[in-house]
Formats: structure tokens, sequence, C-alpha cells
């Protein structure tokens, strides 16, 4: 064999040239047929044109080998033009890939994944990008149906100028994944994406990317994710939730977020450069939040954040003694540097989770005792316009923390310090929208020079720290041209988020239920539909699938509705999307029939029911919601509920596992008379103690002559409800045992509220719960 | 401050030429105060030499900064001309430090360790080197007293060319620290290093070197360990514990070492061109473990292995679901290929320390239950020149293991094999002592090209597999010149090891009490003593530091040595490294004394003690253990021992932490008369189950007439211990409940015994235990 040599290597030769003469090859296919063909035959260089137009359950593999000079190419014919939609996806495997330019709207996965860089376990794709590509609202129809967006596997992927939007459903809407040593040290790239806008899915398993899992979590992963804008990602309690090590997250903005930026597991992850955003008054927005060894939180903007514990401004968490590998490991040899933290409540919460008090219903293996040690906080800069009793918060012991060079302008208002944070009369200068540098005041204070601090030789927007340096987030002089939240940074050129939903509502007038039924069917977006006064009698469901306003035209004559349709059928049926404001009505229906209800299935995303100013009577339930569909808001603010055997129904997880079903359930100056049971059955199953939520109000209402039949013998049952809030309320005449159960571990409480000959509201601290995980 | 920036950086440049003027400067010292003056002065290019003679009690603090150009050197005025003695130790901070040719012995670490790079946990050891040392039997007075030898911390440290031996208290002789970032990262290099016999430990934390532990082990560790020579380490049964990521084990030979290689904790560890020599008998030399993730085992040669279970040839260890960090991660993505195995018994072992079976006494963290998954093995010889029943040992599922291009020549002796282990002829070649290459039979086998295989471009003798290439160790062809046990590889050139104990001993004839307590007094290492017949009256311990043999000089003419000594003293004290022989006589003593005993305190290291053709009468015991004392071996062999209160006493410990009293202990063909308790009574204390010892072989031995004063109503106390062989015995008239409850979940059997009231011997399948760890 080895006397052949000379010929094989001169073929090789040949071979290697072949390439480039075919990087001139375009095919341009307009069928899935065509598309197959055309990939069976690219080599390097090839570029397939998808003819625009809608791909419909279209199931591509990309498979195939280029050259870093001459990829493989598939590509919209104009980009955005071709729009995949139904059941389709698009799995790359190979050497050198790039998709530019699809559509991804209206459908869902068929597999695992939308985008996967793997046709299978064994077939992965390296080297390869998916550029310029939208995802929008491309749910499997039940929230716990699991899928990803984004899969990534093998090495050195990228995605870049993306749109994703609109994932509902459960699972991460990117993931990558680490099993395998080929998709270890996978240097993938995820940069200047633009993630729109992910509803809440209550309970856990709604990251907008999550990067390995605790069973691969001791590998090194390298991810990088630099220059996105994550614009309000409210899915869960993690936007991001590094679970590998070595992974970097660099000038990305993080605005009205519902969660933090989260090192879950694995160590040594960079943090750099990056913005968070809250509006001063959202409790949800979060920071970054830290667990476990080796990481670096340098050059951070953090304003108007508002977060407790879990979603903090900078949360450093206690650990496990001796954790297990899918648990918290204790915060070791974290460095926290050159940070700037403006109008943030409570910016450093130290010990967070710390759950000793709960001995007595948790093992010890789940008890974090272990607070952090080996950290260094140096050079940051904290400035609150209004002064913070508690700038730094300590849940447990911050011994194991050294702090030095930290200035904080408090205005004044006392607080404990700590040596190495001293106070100075701070002067801001906002650069852009919400970001606001110092700019006097910082220059006196020395910069303290840690371990490795000479790598922090940028600043938040760039400027080099050399000769000119400051404690602070930048290097204390205002930066020329600060652009983080420039559309052109984030997403698609082509494509403008929310370009479809735009246009202001309508207005319809309707006068008979025909009219009525019609308007709610054509209603768009936005739209509102005024009734004169009157009855109205109907007996099909009115469909609610989008935002829609159902009103009288005149508040001072309200309109009757008259429901009189099916056992079980609602006289509003919440579809996926859908948000009815239903104002100044009296909605009245048979002893079968339901006010409210989701469906029964098929709830690919959440809903939202606001009533106001109405009165509801007759039903077997007011809302009934069903195992899969989830709520972001159910408020009721002076209505009238009399007469119903049920009240409103959010318990209907069966199986513990977090899936609770509403994210806010708010009730605000309304009566409820003679409601048999389940005047409010609001339940979330299972411990896991990274959801947050969900959230009850009830303020200002009175309960009257309700809860004869409640087999709980509880007037307002709360379970597992992690924020409850009654106060100023009346309870009076109710045949119950109790008014409520509130768990006072939890951030249950109760005010002013008379109770008469209706039991009594119960607090107990802990509660046993089955642990989700 | 800014103006005057060009003045500094005119100093600066001043002071960066001064070092360069400064290389040329030597000092010699002779006193510890000239030292620490000299390091005091000291700047790049110093060089301290210390004056030939001993030095003791000297603690060495070298902090200093020196380049690379121009370190700070410490050095003997020559190559071990400096006797480093008493309480002494080498301390180093700083960057560029060197130490050459000092020699420890004759002392004990005052502080944590005897050399340390680092002088507290704030200053560092940087980019320093210790080479051409000598540590020889610098242990504390007792073994349970914790110490290290060489702590590093820092990084960019060195260890080379140093002799390191005899280590017999607890703690690993190397210890890399990672505690702190620092230290992470850290880069060492441990090369050409030759570590000498450690005797064995008894129990845990006796390991020759120890790369992180459990609470560091997440953090990125890369230290080099290369080209040295780890010879008869026998300290317990991890020579090696790696417990970070990323170290890399290169080109090093085990020599019958009772160990092995682990990756105990961490991740993506590289075992490269090892060697593992066993003699083909000794069942404790051990080879490679693996626990966790990302390993790559390659172009390793196995040799004469007999090792089960934690010792394999090749140990692939069942992890624990979501185990805590502490305990046992899943082996997952792993590659072994291209290694060799010559004669070892069942070289592949997987799902070692499946415990599912122990599930009634260990709780649900400890059950070792998931086996190996996503590993490969390619491109192995297995070579067994007289066949191997089960050359693949599954302890549980093999599933998750893909065998491809595998060879074995079983000589046709079958087994249960795996599609990817193929069976040829083979023809070896010993290209030097105990290493067989495979020659013929290879060649016809391809090559199996695995994930980054491009990456094992060398073999075992550093020989290129490009276009040669072939399944094995080697790329299928004989290297020229194979140096693995040249003894310039390892170690300083100019120590010899046991250079001092090479004398053949002595023999001393005597005749009289006087003349054989002096003989014991003054005899060499190795020594012979004759006695004469006739009666020895002692009155003080004979105390044995070293090798000697005492023994009749006609074996005929036995002399009679009679013990009439102080209450609780022994005829024969043993004392640290004293083995005893003692043969051909009649041992007496009074009712209060004791045959044979350790000292109470100060036992540093281990002794042994081996009787034959004797006889044992009157003392209160033939052999009392205390609690820190360890006997490598205590040997009985056609020995009557009668009379006397207790026999063997091996159950000191009493804080169950596994510092049993004997690795082994061994009783032919003798006979117990009349002893009144403990004829044996050994014990472990404590559930450690890395611990493989203590052994206790019983044979051919008749007991009678003993046990009647036993308060635990057992003739052989065996509890915890590991490893117990009772066999063609004799229980006879004895009044105990038991004769023996062995632990049957371990390795302990009995056969062929004869009892007769003598209570019976009880097998228990699990014993609960109390945690080590």
């Amino acid at each position: 064999m080895t006397r052949s040599l000379p010929l094989l290597a001169a073929l090789a030769t040949l071979a290697a040239l072949l390439p480039a003469a075919g990087a001139q090859t375009t095919v341009r296919v307009a069928t899935a047929a065509e598309l197959d063909a055309a990939i069976a035959g690219a080599g390097p260089g090839t570029e397939i044109v998808m003819a625009d137009g809608e791909w419909s359950d279209v199931r591509i593999r990309l498979v195939g080998t280029g050259t870093a000079e001459a990829p493989i190419t598939l590509r919209a014919e104009t980009p955005g033009g071709v729009v995949v939609r139904g059941a389709s996806d698009l799995w790359l495997a190979g050497e050198h890939l790039v998709v530019d330019g699809l559509h991804f709207r209206d459908g869902a996965a068929p597999g695992d994944a939308v985008i996967q860089f793997a046709v299978s376990d064994d077939s992965l794709a390296n080297h390869s990008r998916v550029t310029n590509c939208v995802i929008e609202g491309y749910n499997q129809p039940q929230r716990d149906q699991t899928d990803l967006w984004v899969r990534f596997r093998g090495r050195h992927n990228q995605l870049d100028r993306c749109y994703l939007a609109g994932k509902s459903n459960r699972g991460p809407t990117i993931r990558v994944d680490l099993e395998g040593t080929p998709s270890a040290f996978n240097y993938h790239r995820i940069t200047n994406n633009h993630f729109g806008p992910r509803p809440p899915k209550g309970g856990p398993s709604a990251e907008t990317l999550q990067i390995g899992d605790s069973s691969t979590s001791m590998s090194p992963s390298h991810t990088l994710v630099e220059d996105n804008l994550f614009d309000r990602c409210d899915g869960e309690v993690e936007v991001i939730s590094s679970k590998s090590n070595f992974n970097e997250f660099r000038g990305n903005v993080f605005y009205h977020s519902e969660g933090s930026l989260v090192t879950r597991h694995g160590a040594y992850v960079t943090v750099d450069g990056n913005v968070f955003i809250g509006d001063g008054a959202n409790p949800y927005f979060g920071g970054v939040r830290l667990i476990g060894t080796g990481h670096r939180v340098t050059n951070n903007y953090f304003f108007g954040l508002r977060g407790e514990e879990f979603r903090a401004p900078l949360a450093l968490m206690n650990g496990i003694y001796r954790s297990s590998i899918n648990r918290y490991f204790q915060v070791t040899d974290v460095t926290v540097a050159h940070n700037t933290w403006v109008d943030t409540e409570s910016p450093w919460q130290i010990g967070v989770g710390s759950n000793v008090d709960q001995a007595e219903v948790l093992p010890p293996s789940e008890i974090r005792d272990q607070p952090p040690v080996r950290t260094l906080f140096a050079n940051n800069v904290l400035y609150n316009s209004e002064g913070d009793g508690t700038p730094i918060l300590r849940v447990d012991s911050i011994d194991g923390i050294e702090f030095r060079s930290n200035v904080i302008d408090n205005q004044g208002v006392p607080f404990e310090g700590v040596e190495g944070l001293v106070e100075r009369d701070l002067t801001m200068t906002e650069v852009v929208d919400d970001v606001w540098v110092a700019m006097d005041g910082v220059a006196a204070v020395p910069v303290h020079h840690g371990f490795e601090f000479d790598q922090i030789d940028r600043d938040l927007f760039g400027q080099p720290r050399g000769e000119q340096n400051a404690v602070g987030a930048t290097n204390g002089t205002a930066p020329e041209a600060v652009d983080l939240f420039d559309p052109s940074r984030y997403g698609p050129a082509w494509f403008r988020p929310g370009a479809e939903a735009d246009g202001p509502g309508q207005t319809h007038a309707v006068r008979t239920p025909d009219e009525l039924a019609r308007a709610v069917a054509e209603a768009g977006e936005g739209d509102v539909i005024e009734l004169a006064g009157g009855a109205y009698e109907i007996v099909t469901p009115l469909a609610i699938d989008q935002e829609v306003t159902v009103r009288a035209a005149d508040p001072g004559d309200r309109p009757v509705i008259r429901y009189a349709g099916g056992a079980g059928t609602p006289a509003f049926e919440m579809n996926p999307g859908g948000h009815l404001r239903l104002a100044n009505v009296v909605l009245h229906g048979g002893a079968e029939t339901l006010a409210f209800a989701p469906l029964r299935s098929g709830m690919s995303s959440l809903y939202t029911l606001e009533v106001e100013d109405a009165e509801i009577s007759g039903f077997d339930a007011v809302l009934r919601a069903y195992k899969h569909s989830f709520a972001d808001l159910v408020r009721l603010e002076r209505v009238r509920v009399r007469d119903v055997a049920n009240g409103l129904e959010l318990a209907a997880e069966d199986d513990d596992r977090g899936d609770y079903n509403a994210e806010r359930v708010v009730v605000l100056d309304s009566r409820f008379e003679t409601v048999g049971s389940n005047v409010i059955d609001y339940y979330r199953g299972g411990y896991d103690e990274s959801t947050v939520g969900g959230t009850l109000v009830v303020r200002g209402t009175t309960v009257t002559g309700s809860g004869a039949d409640d087999a709980d013998d509880v007037l307002l049952g709360t379970y597992g409800i992690i924020n409850v809030d009654l106060s100023g309320n009346t309870f009076r005449d109710n045949e119950v045992e109790r008014v409520a159960v509130l768990w006072g571990a939890k951030n249950n409480t109760h005010a002013d509220n008379t109770v008469e000959r209706s039991g009594e509201i119960v607090v107990e601290q802990n509660l046993p719960q089955r642990l989700v995980y």
C-alpha cells in the first residue's frame, strides 16, 4: 500500500482544488424535493437559494461538508421572503454550513427543535452558522409540550442577527447541549440577536438561553454570548441559565426582562460589559445571580432594578455543603469588579437562598447554609438618587467577602456598611436612555488592583482602562457614542419586530347578539367593541384570540349578556394569546355554564382576563382553568359576583410539576356573594425554589354567604402560591373553617381584614411539598 | 499625579535595568541568620549558596521576586551536601525562585508541609522550582498526624529530579491545592522525580500525589505529571488521586505500586504513555481507575497486574445518580485507546464499585448504580500468555461502551466477548524488562479512527503514528532504544536510593542475656542474631528498630527466652521501621507482660513481625497494638501459643476513622491453646469504600480451650476487615458463641474448617458501618 502513496497524494491535492472550482455553484429550489436534491449534490461553495414564498411542512436536513473559505450556503431568495411554516424544521450536520434569511412562523417543530446543529447523535454540525433568521410564536399546542427553538450541538457553531420571540411552551428558547466530547469545548457564538418578548410560562423550563445542564456541568463549554438584546424575556426566573464552564456573556442588554443571568452550574464564567435595565417598579426584573466558583463579573451596569432574592440586582447565593451536582454549589473565588448600580434596591444580596430555617421540611441535602467565600468586590459604584437602607442585604454572613475601593452615594441615608465601601458625593451623567455614568466624585477613589485586574483593560463602552481608569463600569470619562439600544445592532436588518401589530385598534358598535358575535370573530388586535344597552342572548362561546375590549357604549346603561350555551361551555372562550378587557356589563349564565374558560387543550400560549365594573351571576363558575392553561393576569376590579357555584378556579395542576395556572390574580374592590365553593382556588404544586410565582392580591373586597360547599373548608385557596396579599377585605358569614392558610416562609401577608363568622386566617411557616427536580 | 508619569517611567526603566546587573550576585551563607539576611537582600539573579553540612531546625522562607531570565536561586554548596534536619521546612513566595540540591532527613515538618509554594494564604509562589532535592523518612511521630511533604499553591511551579521516599504518616506526599483563583489554571510541572517506597499506611490519606480536592474539583488545574518513577508507592489504594480538571499524566512508570492512578474528581484528564508494572502475583498492584467525564487513556502499557475492583488493571467505576461533589460522578465521554495489557487478570473491569446490593445499609446518595456511558474503547491490545476467563469483567452493564478495533490473544480460552474485540494470534517481543510489544498479528487489524484520534500522534515510546500505525500502545514497530527504567531519568543525579542500606547483614552469636541485649542494640540493618541453646532471662524490652533476625543457632536446641520485665512491657518492643524475624525459640513471660508490642506513641512508621517455629506462653498478650501503631505484616507460622490471657490484639482503633492496626495478619499451621480471650482481635472501624484492607489469613491452625473470657463471645474478631480467609482449621472446645462473624459482601471466605463445641462461623452479608467521609 505504501507504494501508491504518491498517487494518493496527487489525488488528494486534486480533490483539494476541486471545491474552489465548485465555489461558484448556485442552485435555486422551489420545492422540498428540489431542496433535498440540491443538498445531496452540494459541495464546498454551493449556494442553495430557496424561492420566496411559503414553505409548509418542510423538514430541511442540511447535511454536507463545506470549507471555511467555501461553505455550503442555504439562503432565502429575498431575506425574509421565505416563510417556513407548519410542521417544519431545519437541522444541520457536517462542516461549514450557513443558513441565511429564513422566517419561521405559523407552525411548530415536528421534532425536538426547530433549528438543530445535528441530525442525529452521531451526526453533528461544526463551524456552521444560522444568521438573519426569525422564529416567531412557533409554539407547540400546549405549554407542557417540550421543545427547543435552537439546539446547539457540535463545536464552533454560530447564531447571529436572528430575532426569536414569543415562545410560550415548555423548554428553553435556545439550549446548548454538551453531551459527548464532540460537543464539549464548543466555542459556539450567539451574537447580535434580538430575543423578543417571551411571556411568563409559570414554573420552570422557560429560559431564553440555557448552556449545558447539571449532568454535563463539569464539561468545558466556552460558549460566547455577545451583543444580544434580551427584550422582555419573562419566561421564568432565569433569562440565561449557564450550566457549564468558561462561558462568556459580554456586551448584552437585558431590557425589562423578568429574570436574571444565572451561573446556575459550572465554573469560571465571565459576565462583562452587560447592561440590565429595569423600570424602577417591577420587582421581577432581575440582574445577575451567582452560584459556584471562579466567576468574574466586571464592567456591568444595572439600572432601576427592584428584584428580591432570586431576582436581586446581584445575588450571591448560599450553597449546599457537598452539594449534589444538580443543586447549589457554594460561591467561591468570585470577583465582582468595576460594575455600577444606579437606583437599584438592595443591589448586593448575599447568601440568597439560605434556608436553614426550613430544616424541618427539607432534607439536609437541600439546606443552603454555605455563604460565599474567597470572593472580592472591588472598584464598584453604587448610586441611589433616593437612599437605600440596605445596599448590602445580608441574608447570611458576608465574612467570606473582601471589599476594596467600592463607592456609594446613598444621599446620606444610613446603612450597615463595610470596610471597603466608602461614601462619596457622585455626579451622574445620562449618556443614553437609562444609562448613567459616574463622572465627578469617583476620581478621588484609588482603583484597587486585584488578581488579574490587568485583564480588565476595557470599560463598559470599550474605552481603555490604562492611564485613565476609575472605579465603576466606566473609566471615568464620558463615552463618545453609545448605541446600546440601536436596533441595527440586533436581529436581521430585514425584520422589524412587532411591525404587524402596530396599528391602533378600531372601535365597533354593536346592538344585537349577532353583531356582537360577528364583531368578536372579526376583531383585530386592540379593537374595541362597544355594546348598546339592552340584552344579548348568546348560545355560542365568544372566542377571544387577541387583545379585545368589550364594554358598554354608555357606562350608565349596562348591557346584559345572557349566556345559554351548552353545559361546560364558557360565554367567553379564552384562546392562546387572547386578552379580554370586559367592562360595564352584566353577565349572566346558566347553572351548567361558565363565564370564562380557556381551551381544554391546545393552549399554546397564555391569556389575559381583565374585568371591571361588572356583575356576574348564575354560572357554574366564573373562571375555570384547565390543566395546561396559563393566564398571565386575571384581574377583577369592582366586580360583583353572586349566586354562582364556583368563583375563580385556578387549581387544575394535578401532577405537582410546578406548572400552575396563573402568574397573577388580582381582585380589587369587589364583592362575592353566595358563591358555593372555590371563591378563589389558586394552587401551585411541587417544591421548586427557583419559581417565584404566582401572585395573589385581594384587596378591598367583601365575601359573604359563600363557601358552604367547599370541600377544603377554605374560602380562598392559596396552596403553594409564593406571593399573597390579603388586605382591607371583609369576610362575613361564610361557612368555612378558614378564610385562608398562608405560607409564612414565603411572601404571604394579611392585614386589616375584617373576619366575622368565617373561620380564621391561618399562617403556616413551612409548607411540606414534594421536590420537583 | 499624571504629570509625574514621565519621571516614573524613567525610574521604572532604570529599575528594570538594575536586576540584570544583580544577576552576578552570589552569597554564601552558613547560618540561618545569614540565610535570612541573604534572602532579604536578594533580587533577580541572586544566588544564595548554603554551606555544606547539617542545618537543623531551620525554617527557610525564600521570599523574593526574580525574573525568568534571572531567578533567585537557593542551592546547596555541593548537591546533597546540605542536610536539612530536625524541625525544618522550606516555604517559598514570590516569582521565579529556584531551590537546588537540599537533602531533608532525620526530622519532620514543624508546620503543615516540608516544602510549600506559599508562605501564607496571601503570599504564594509562582514560576518557581524545586529541583535535585531529597526528602527521606521526614515523618511526624505518629501516623495520624497529618502533613504534606510538598504542597503546591500558586501557578507555574515545578518539582523535578527529586527523590521522595518513606512517608508513613497521614497525608499525601505531594498535594496540589487549588483554593483561590491564583492557584487555579496552575500548569504546575512534576517531572523526572523518583517517588521511592511509601509503606502502606492502613486507611485513607496516604496518596503519593493528590491534585485538588473534592471541594475544588470544579477548578481547572492543568498540572502536568511527566516522566516520574513511582517505585513501590504502597501508601493506599490511590497512588495518584487526580481531583481537578485537565491534569495530564504522561510517560510515568508505576513499578510494583500497591495502588492506582485514579481520576477521583474532575474531568478531562489525560493519561498517556504510562507504564504499570506488576509481578503477576501481588493482587494490590493497580493500574488506572476512572471516575467522571472526558478522560483520555491512551498509549499506556500494563503488565503483570492481578488487582481486583478498585485496583483493577483498568477500572471504570459506577457512578451515583446526581452524586454529591465528594462522591462518585458517572463515567461519561471517556476514550480508552491504543493501550496494551500483557498478562493482566481481568484487565477491563466495568462498573466497579456497584453496590446496589448494599441498599439496605447505605443511604440512596451512596448507591453507585450508574454504569459508564458515551465511552469508547478502541485500538487496544490484550495479550495473555495464559488465557483469561474474563478479560472484560462486567460488574454492571457495558451497554454504554462502544468497542472498536480491539484485539485479544487469549490462547483460545473462551470468554464472553463483545463486538469490537477480535481474537488474533499475536507475537510479543520484550523490548525492556517486563515491557512486551505486539509485533506480528496486529498489522492486519485496521485502526479505528475516533474523535480527535489524530491527536494520538505518538506511541508509548514517542514513535510517530503516521503512516506506520497499529492497534496497541506502540505503532507496530520495535522502538530503537527504550530506557523506561534508566535510573538517570529519575531523581537527583547525586543521590542513589537505598545506598546506605545495601550492605549485607552480619551474624552475631550470643550466649548470655547481656550479649543478646547488646547484640539487639548494636545490630545493623539485616543482621542475624543466633542464640546458643539455654535460658535467657530478660528484664528490659529488646527494642527492634530495623530488620533483625533472632534465631536459634541450632534449630534442634531451642533457646528459652524468659521475660520478667515490668507490667505492660513487651519482651520485644517494635519501634518504627522495626522488622523482627524470630525463629526456633521458646518465649515465656510473666502474666502482666507482653511478648510483642509497638510503642504506645511515636509510631512514626510501620513495623513487621514474623515468628516461626516458636512457642509462646505465660504472657498477658502475644501482641498488643496501640492506637496509632500499624504493622505491615504480622505472621505466625508453626507457632504454639498456650496459656496466655490474650492472643493477637489488633483492635486499638477507637474513633472509626479507618486507621486499622495491621495490613496483613497471617497465621499458618499454628496452635492456640488456653488463650483466655482475643485469640485474634482484628478490627477496622468506619466505612470507607476505597480502603481495601486489611487481610487476615488463618490456615491449618488449631484453636482449643480458648475464648472463655472473651467479652464478645467471638473467637476470631474480624469486624470491618475486607479480606478474611479461614480454611483448613480446627476449632475445638472453645467457650464462645461464634468462631467468627464474616462479612459476606466483602472478600471474606471460610472453607474446610472443623468446628466442634466452639459455636459457629457466621456470615453476615451487609455490615452496618459509620461513613468515614
